[in-house]
Parts: C-alpha cells; sequence; structure tokens
C-alpha cells in the first residue's frame, strides 16, 4: 500500500471538517469536497491546498482512494443511491449507529470510519485522545482505515456494527444525557436566583473521581444512602416540574436497585 | 472578634475529617471531637495538634467558640437534644437540605456552614475551589461563619435555607444523576465487551465543553437533533433493560421539549 492516499469528502458538517483537515495536515492530499451546502464545501477547501469543491456525486474521475461519506445518517442512503465512484475506491461512513450493510448498493469496497467524540467547528481536535471505530468488508479496506486513522494521530479499533452501536448508545447516556443533566441543575438554580458557575468545582470533582475511581466507586448521594427524607424533601422541591420530578424518582430507584460494588 | 476562635467538631465522617484539619491549618484550635464511632473521632484528633476526643454532649466547659455538627443528616435532630453547649457558642450544621430551624432547640446561637463539594477521606481538599454557603440567625453568627469560611481560603456565601436546598437539589442532579448516566454507560460497553476506558476522552471533552460553553450551547445528540431511527433503534437495544430503556425515553423527551437557546 502506498504511504500516502488521496481523499474525498462528501458532506462538510463538524465531522467532515475536522477530518479533512486533520488528514490533509497527515500528508494525505484531500482532492474534493462535495456538501449539500456548498458555502460549507466553500469554506473547507479554502483551508485545504489541494482540495475543490464539487457539484456532482459522480467521483468516476476522481484521483482519490478514499471517500469520506461524513454526512448526517439521515442522509445516507440517498446520497449512496446517487454515488458513482472510481473502480477499486472505498467507501466509508462515520456514523455510529448506520451499519457498514447502508454502503451497499456501491459497486466497490465499503467501511466504517466513526471517530468517538464530539467535536465543535470552532474548537480544535487532539486526534491522539481518540479512538476511531473501524469496520470493513475486506481485509485491505481495513488496512487502508486503519492507516488513515493512524495518520491521524488516533487509536483505530476494529468492531462489529452491533459493537458500535452500543458504543453510540453508551455516548448518549455518557455525554448527551450527563450535559443535559448539568442543564437541569443549572436552571434549577436559576430558578432560586444562584449563580450558575457555583456548581462548577463540583461538577469538575466528580468527573475526577469518576474518571480516577470509576463511576461505580465514586457513586454518592442522598439514593445511595437511602436517605428517603431528602429524597421526599427532594420531590416536594420538583413538584412544579413533572418530568424532572419523574427522572429524579427513576434515577434514584435506578440507583438504589444496583448494588454498589 | 479575635482572629482565631476554638473549635469543637460533633461528627468525624468526611465533611468532619476535612473541615477539622482545613480549620486547624488556618490557625484555629481544633479542641474536641465527638463521634458516634470512636476509632474515627481517634484516628482525626492524631492528625491535629490540640483535639482530644471526648464522650459526652456536654460541652459545657468547652473554650470552644463554634461547634460544627458534621453528623448525618438523620442524626441531627437526636444529637441536638443531647447537646449542652458554654454560654454564647454558636452551632453549626454542615447539611445542604437541612433547616436553620433543627438547632433551634440548643439555647444559644445557631447557623449554617454547608460546604458545596464532594469529599473523600483519601483525597486532600482544595478549598480554594469550594463554596460555603451560610446561613445565621443573628449577624455576629454569620460574622463567626464568615471569618471560618475565609481562614479556610473558601469562598463563603449566605443563602436562605430555601435557596441551599435548590442548590442541595440541584448538585444531586450535576453529581450524583450525571455519575450516575457514566456507570450505565460503562456498564453497556461491558455488555459489548468493550474497555470502559473507551469513552473517557469524550466524557472529558463533553464537561470541558458544558464548562465552557454552558450545558445549554453545548447539547448535542440524536434527541436535540430529532433523529427518530436512531432513537428508535437504541430503544430497541435497551430492551433488555427496562428501567435504562424508561430513562432514556425520559432524557430525551426532556431534551427535546427544551428549546435551545
Amino acid at each position: 500500500m502506498e504511504n500516502t492516499f488521496g481523499i474525498s469528502i462528501i458532506g462538510a458538517g463538524r465531522v467532515g471538517w475536522h477530518l479533512a483537515q486533520g488528514l490533509s495536515a497527515a500528508g494525505h492530499p484531500i482532492n474534493e469536497i462535495w456538501s449539500r451546502r456548498h458555502s460549507q464545501a466553500q469554506e473547507l477547501a479554502e483551508r485545504l491546498p489541494a482540495a475543490r469543491v464539487v457539484h456532482t456525486l459522480d467521483f468516476s474521475q476522481s484521483p482519490s482512494r478514499l471517500f469520506l461519506l461524513t454526512a448526517a445518517d439521515a442522509a445516507l442512503e440517498e446520497l449512496v443511491r446517487h454515488l458513482i465512484l472510481p473502480t477499486g475506491a472505498l467507501l466509508a461512513h462515520t456514523s455510529g449507529s448506520q451499519p457498514l450493510d447502508i454502503l451497499k448498493k456501491t459497486a466497490g469496497h465499503t467501511g466504517v470510519f466513526y471517530p468517538l467524540q464530539t467535536f465543535s467547528k470552532e474548537k480544535p481536535v487532539d486526534f491522539t485522545q481518540i479512538t476511531i471505530c473501524l469496520e470493513a468488508a475486506d481485509y485491505a479496506s481495513m488496512q487502508l482505515l486503519d492507516a488513515a486513522a493512524r495518520a491521524l494521530g488516533a487509536q483505530p479499533l476494529p468492531m462489529s456494527t452491533q459493537q458500535r452501536r452500543q458504543l453510540h448508545l453508551a455516548a448518549v447516556f455518557a455525554s448527551n444525557f450527563s450535559n443535559h443533566l448539568l442543564r437541569i441543575a443549572h436552571e434549577l438554580l436559576q430558578q432560586s436566583q444562584l449563580p450558575a458557575a457555583l456548581l462548577d468545582p463540583l461538577i469538575r470533582e466528580t468527573l475526577e473521581k469518576a474518571l480516577s475511581l470509576g463511576p461505580a466507586a465514586a457513586q454518592t448521594g442522598p439514593a445511595l444512602r437511602g436517605d428517603a427524607p431528602v429524597m421526599e424533601q427532594h420531590l416536594r422541591q420538583l413538584f412544579g416540574e413533572p418530568a424532572w420530578l419523574e427522572l429524579y424518582r427513576l434515577l434514584s430507584a435506578d440507583i438504589q436497585k444496583w448494588k454498589k460494588p
């Protein structure tokens, strides 16, 4: 396998934005960028030495060997139907939840290249801290995806579609849902005219303990202690917020059901 | 007000452990330690220059001016019934959820000294990162509690019982419940034979974004995007875990109900 290989990016959202720049910096030329939103493709192309914006999904004349499909999950099937790739090219999507099979309508090789991280456009990405979950239908494709992940400095980890879906679900609990609980906490403070930043040191310390001891050993609080009067009082405080009251009930019951190791 | 004042600690759990050592290091002598568990009082006394372990709640001959009641919430009323304090002394509890009134059966001055942090016995505490929520029935008591908080290097913040209770409830969401979600995520990974540490960089980045942008601006994920097929698939994955399925449903519905700013 040659040391560098050309890449085209289909979808110029947050994932495409960071992968394209990372792979380009690692020496793999980004040849083409396609995006449903032209301006996003243009903005990304301006940051890459060799990239041009294309308006067609017919890539039959492309010099690229790897096509990264970084569009939203819901757009994948439609895009795959219209894509025309050069012979021997590898098409990989970057979704945590879509099966490898969703790409099977393309004639060529297929794979998955799912970076396990939350990306913001403004914030630089440290790929050395990121695992990229790989899946491929054949060995040569797996080799190419592995080389791309290593070029970024990321950790490649082959796994099945089923494992990747479970990881994606776990990430929703660990990231999206825990962030939502922080938002609820902020709103509770606002209701009592207390500054939101008051909780920041507690939030940091909770996280440090969860990461160093593991969340099982780090668990504390009224539910774990079985402190019924405090829990009863909290439910009274939540009387005006039925959804949060129900969340309090369920989370407390689940903490109590679980036996601390 | 004199610059240093004697202190007695009633309860030698994690909060008493750290407050006693911090206040002693700041120059306030810890005179006496009482604990239901004698060995804990002994262990703490050995770390303090002037402290002795006492076996009675009759402190009428004590030289201390501040009595910190750091016992568990459930024990407070019973302890208060048996406490005898020197004339003019201030008794303060350290609970996030108990009213100031719970101390009213004592003859003297009363207050609240609630440090907003999660304490572990093994882990040193950086008091400069901690807010201590104060409440007192009179101005001189508030001054003494303020002086004690500042001696620790902590930030004193006077607030009402109602505000402190709301802060405590918010802390349960931000700390205990978010930690529990991390534990669920870990267990989901284990179910699929994936290493728990896989999520650590995502968890760190999520927290950094929540603290720098605020959790409202940092929210992402299938629920916020309204990605119904992915959410439907996640619910199928949770079929064998009805409590987590219900949590997924409620948290997603609450994210969707909320309008992102």
